[in-house]
């Protein structure tokens, strides 16, 4: 039998036990996911594990990042078939389970009522954000470069609502490091920018993107992909790979480049958000690839809306 | 002899002694100032030695809060002072005095140089945040209703760059404890709520303000009144005091309070920026006194600005 992962929904109790583990002398890595767990998620807990003694995931659909109209309601969540994947990972010791990260009114959270499912919880929080009251939360991390290109241009609140939770979760658990997937790119630049930025002694690891035997890379989202939709997704990884190829070959100019990904990916049928060469580092966009450059892209296939990258280091 | 207060600058090695004195079983408090201290600032120590076993001071005078044009090249400093001031009440531990806490290019910070004066650093932290380059700070804390009212009005870069430093000093020392004067009610507002919304493990204490035998709220800033200023600047906490009195004998019109507070200050020759009746924890402004109050009020004499504060719980 494998080790059953502990279950901690109450932020004293998380921010005990990871004091008490580092009183013993352990070291603690942290892996903040938002559940409906698959294969890239676990390959970010084999990383964490080469890392730190003991290991804790959150799950926690975070409502800070989501605005009206975005997908919050439609996340999808499968909490028990998250805890069985992770019992079979055999080195998660605590999956952190918060009921309400923005509740601040009270120091203590309520448990989770029995009968009450996920969605009303997360109705809560949102109502909780949006309230105009004396008490709701109003602390937010803006990592103002950062946080504009790529995805910031769409999703306008998302990056502010990723830095502050991860902030939180930092706070409470206190890890010595927490693994991030690559796969998220700008999400995890962004999160090593603010751990630089505001001296969180915290490790940020960057775990390599994971992609389906097809090349799909892994997301929470492709189960809501038709068989024929994720067929013609498969565009987006296909173009990344040609990029590459292409750079090999001699091909420096990012304007050729994006214009091949995204006609590739237009004819497939899928609707390009965006598709930018950019620096590793600042995500600011280049003319000429002459360095080490990522290639991201995000595309909505029907109401899907999918991103994947693919780093260049010329 | 008193305690020798040990200096310390490096972030990490400040780490390191905190983390030492938490495996002793210490509890460490920590009380962030500017420098230039005075009796409000000891006081704030004093404070911390009720709760803590450990006290550090922190000395940073934070480009982070001034915009291009405020007072950061005039902020009075006086380090060997502060030293001899820090020795004498015979209870702090560690001096923190970072050179630069937005230099996060790199890890290890330089010693500062003999000989280099307080003002070139500050240049250089300055030019430091106003650089465009590509590795500078770029991470904010915005508590966004908290930061809006009051001394956010004038000051609009002014409470994002105390919440950033505050955060930054906080995961640098890690300690149980952190102590704000009440003199800077809304900044100790802003840091609990802070706090709360991040989930910061620490407990904030709000030291109340101290007064000179004259009235005048102690501030490094006096040292820049004439003595004649400093005589009509007495309004400024007369008129407070006028205020409660009036309260205690039934007024309840912030109206009327504000204009004999704004009539009692102008006529002494001051320049209002803002008197102000608002509720004690999210500062908004009231039309009737009918729960605890704080009265604010920054005021100009001459080119000093000046802020001050009363609590009313009627």
């Amino acid at each position: 039998m494998g080790l059953e992962p502990e279950v901690i929904s109450d932020n004293e109790e998380m921010r005990s036990w990871s004091r008490n583990q580092r009183r013993n002398g352990e070291t603690i890595a942290l892996v903040p996911t938002m559940g409906f767990l698959h294969q890239g998620h676990l390959s970010l807990i084999e990383e964490a594990k080469k890392h730190a003694g003991v290991v804790v995931v959150s799950i926690y659909v975070n409502p800070g990042q989501f605005a009206p109209g975005e997908d919050l309601s439609r996340y999808p969540s499968d909490f028990e078939g998250d805890l069985s994947k992770l019992r079979e990972v055999e080195c998660v010791n605590v999956v952190f389970h918060p009921r309400n990260l923005y509740e601040t009114t009270t120091k203590v959270m309520e448990p989770k009522e029995a009968g009450e499912d996920a969605l009303e919880g997360r109705k809560k929080a949102v109502s909780c954000l949006e309230e105009d009251g004396k008490k709701g939360h109003q602390t937010w991390i803006r990592v103002e470069k950062l946080e504009k290109n790529l995805c910031g241009r769409s999703r306008p609140v998302f990056f502010r609502g990723v830095a502050t939770v991860v902030a939180k979760l930092f706070n409470i658990v206190e890890p010595d490091f927490a693994v991030f997937g690559k796969k998220d790119y700008q999400q995890w630049r962004l999160i090593c920018r603010m751990v630089r930025d505001l001296n969180f002694p915290i490790n940020i690891i960057g775990s390599e993107l994971v992609r389906d035997e097809d090349g799909l890379a892994m997301s929470s989202r492709n189960v809501h992909l038709s068989p024929e939709q994720r067929e013609k997704a498969l565009s987006i990884s296909r173009s990344l790979l040609k990029a590459k190829v292409d750079v090999q070959r001699g091909q420096t100019s990012a304007t050729e480049l994006r214009n091949a990904i995204i006609k590739s990916i237009s004819q497939a049928g899928g609707r390009i958000d965006y598709a930018e060469v950019v620096e590793q580092e600042n995500l600011e966009a280049v003319e000429e690839v002459c360095g080490p450059v990522v290639i991201c892209i995000a595309a909505w296939f029907g109401n899907v809306r999918l991103i994947d990258n693919l780093e260049i280091n010329s």
